[in-house]
């Protein structure tokens, strides 16, 4: 029997066991939720005021409780008056910050955006790309390093093009690779030169504090060196607990420059009554302040660690040596990025899907959903069990093994 | 002494107190939150999942938990799949949706709204004139009746110009006049011909249970209405919690039609992780049902009363056959409104304000915070203790009174 007809009986043998195993998205495991169960019982009605007797029950407090904007401000290494501490979700910020700027626009530019474009790192952030592909924002891909997107790239098209008026980055474990920014990328990406005055670098620091080993990346002060070089206005950095404390119910942060925060508290003042303080103030109490998170955070290390090994292993058994895949060992972050061989990914995904393993659609990781080369598949290991992981695993690697051998085969 | 030799001493004599009482906004006080205590403690880590096992804590959900919705679905007379169950405001909720309508259209219409107007009916809700404001949504105002807005106005005004998108209503214990609208006024608004084809109605239910007599105010179903001639994607309707369990962390929720309600779900798709869950568990544990929420309200009405009360006492007290002034006596809601004397209003809120009580400011209650007449006052008297409010209006009533025969004598 040839190897590929050993993997086609293997794969319809996996088939058969009528597994249902979700690895679509990145989602923490209830295990990791309940790291944080102290936290519903942290805030009462009779302990719920602010230092300054401030009841954090009542209306109001837009940029979010000074508490919490400190606590931020220690994460996100800025102060807390750069700080706005919002609601459950980074994204709302994100998006909100640029449906503002094709509404309204943004300090330094000229009114609203219009025909704008931002470049997209990939393989990058799903939910990055539908934003701007929802607000007509254009998207012109570039290719991303082990080390960040390709600077050389990045830099050609931003001086040349005023239409360019952003980019996508999540600086640390990047989503998908786990690409940690070094600081020469953090530096040209601060002091480039753009044809857009009111250029914006959004920083998604999804994964600030998000390590799965002993080795803990450090990424440069962006805003810092953007400040140093006279563009402090360009960068606005995202973090959200959505990933340290409870994934619906957590509390995003954006920290900016003065203008900035100011813009954004302006539009905020239309649509908000100011966000839950309570939960805030739960946070607050619960991690105390970073180093309290980063505690917290060598936990969660402990229960997706060995997921990340699981894959890493099968991975490494099924694949090493074949020259038909290659992916990421990443040190943070929540994924594992994956490139088949060319034309194989799409196939790979419909087929685990057919024998119960359901895996992030292929193409999701780039603009419009469209891998040109159909090779990349991003694995989400945190939310399954570590048993149920390496099942998945098995199915995982017999069919993309059989997909690229099949193809090899012509 | 003349009355107004003895008023300006009066006035002076107030002023030498230096009080410092807030009457500004429409918040609940404390002792309304205290209400709510038992909230917090009602959901609990190894307690947060759905009847169908869903765990509350993680991600998605985009309209709400099941039980939010059904909550939420009988206080505002539908069905749940009709209901988005949010985050903690409906003003996020109403701009969402409007500049929703100005970047993207609505179902219906013929793509995104460019210089769209809205018709606002006079005394109104500073809030939304906000965010029309803010969009570039042009405001013409209609007056307000006691029943509800003038709608021969209204019919003449949408059946001609097609520019004219919308009205916002607040239908029960309207802000700030606690005016209710009629039945007649629900069903021309429900069925007046509208030249543009994509009209919403705002309907801002935000005093849906919120009495403060035994007068309880009935208002008809105006999605009903609106199904019943064949117009049901004209309606969106919002309630939220604020001003039934804590004023920053409630629940805020949306009715409308299947094709409103989808439209909503794809443009929050793009910008939410889904709502804070927990919360809305809370919320469905503490109040059970409708009937839990209308109990609950008793004891709001029990508290807030007898301000009403003494609003009305010393308006009554001061006014009454003097020909300056005219106000409303609410059965619900959060506000009263006064009319002086025209060419009064703005100079009665600054004198109150250099006496140390501050009201809303004058023009609030107006597009553009233009009152043509300078007549109207919004008092909200929930906030300050009954000591505190008789202080206040002492201050109000001294003062609007001066302001007024001064006025009469040139």
């Amino acid at each position: 029997m040839s190897d590929l007809d050993a993997l086609s009986a293997a794969y319809q043998n996996l088939k058969s066991r009528n597994q249902n195993i979700d690895m679509t998205r990145g989602k923490p495991a209830a295990a990791q939720l309940d790291l944080a169960a102290a936290m519903f019982e942290l805030v009462g009605n009779d302990d719920c005021k602010g230092a300054d007797g401030t009841d954090y029950r009542n209306y109001g407090i837009l940029a979010g409780i000074p508490e919490a904007r400190a606590l931020f401000a220690e994460l996100m290494e800025t102060t807390p008056d750069l700080v706005i501490a919002g609601g459950n979700g980074s994204l709302q910020m994100m998006y909100d910050v640029l449906q503002g700027a094709v509404v309204f626009g943004v300090p330094g530019g000229d009114g609203p955006w219009r025909d704008a474009k931002f470049l997209c790192p990939v393989p990058g952030y799903d939910r990055h790309f539908a934003i701007c592909e929802r607000l007509g924002i254009g998207m012109i891909p570039v290719e991303m390093n082990d080390d960040g997107p390709d600077m050389d790239a990045v830099e050609a098209l931003v001086a040349e093009d005023a239409s360019i008026k952003g980019i996508w980055c999540v600086p640390k474990y990047s989503n998908p690779t786990g690409a940690v920014y070094s600081d020469a990328v953090v530096d040209r990406l601060a002091a480039m030169t753009c044809a857009a005055p009111d250029f914006r670098i959004m920083w998604d620091n999804a994964y600030v504090v998000h390590h799965l080993t002993g080795e803990i990346a450090a990424v440069k002060n962006i805003q810092k060196a953007a400040e140093a070089v006279g563009n402090p206005d360009r960068i606005l950095t995202f973090v959200s607990t959505s990933k340290i404390s409870l994934a619906g119910a957590g509390v995003a942060a954006m920290a900016a420059s003065k203008v900035n925060v100011e813009d954004a508290l302006e539009r905020m003042f239309y649509s908000s009554i100011g966000p839950d303080k309570i939960n805030q103030l739960r946070h607050v109490r619960f991690f105390k302040n970073k180093a309290g998170i980063e505690a917290h955070m060598l936990k969660h290390a402990a229960i997706i660690g060995p997921k990340f090994a699981a894959v890493e292993k099968a991975m490494s058994k099924a694949f090493d040596g074949t020259g038909l895949a290659t992916w990421t060992k990443p040190a943070g972050g929540y994924f594992v990025s994956v490139d088949l061989m060319d034309g194989c990914a799409a196939e790979t995904v419909k087929l685990c899907a057919d024998a119960g393993v359901k895996l992030t659609a292929s193409g999701a990781c780039f603009p419009y959903g469209n891998d040109p080369r159909d090779r990349n598949i991003r694995l989400a290991p945190t939310m399954p069990t570590v048993d149920e992981l390496e099942r998945a695993m098995e199915v995982f690697c017999t069919t993309a093994k059989m997909v690229c051998l099949r193809k090899a085969a012509g």
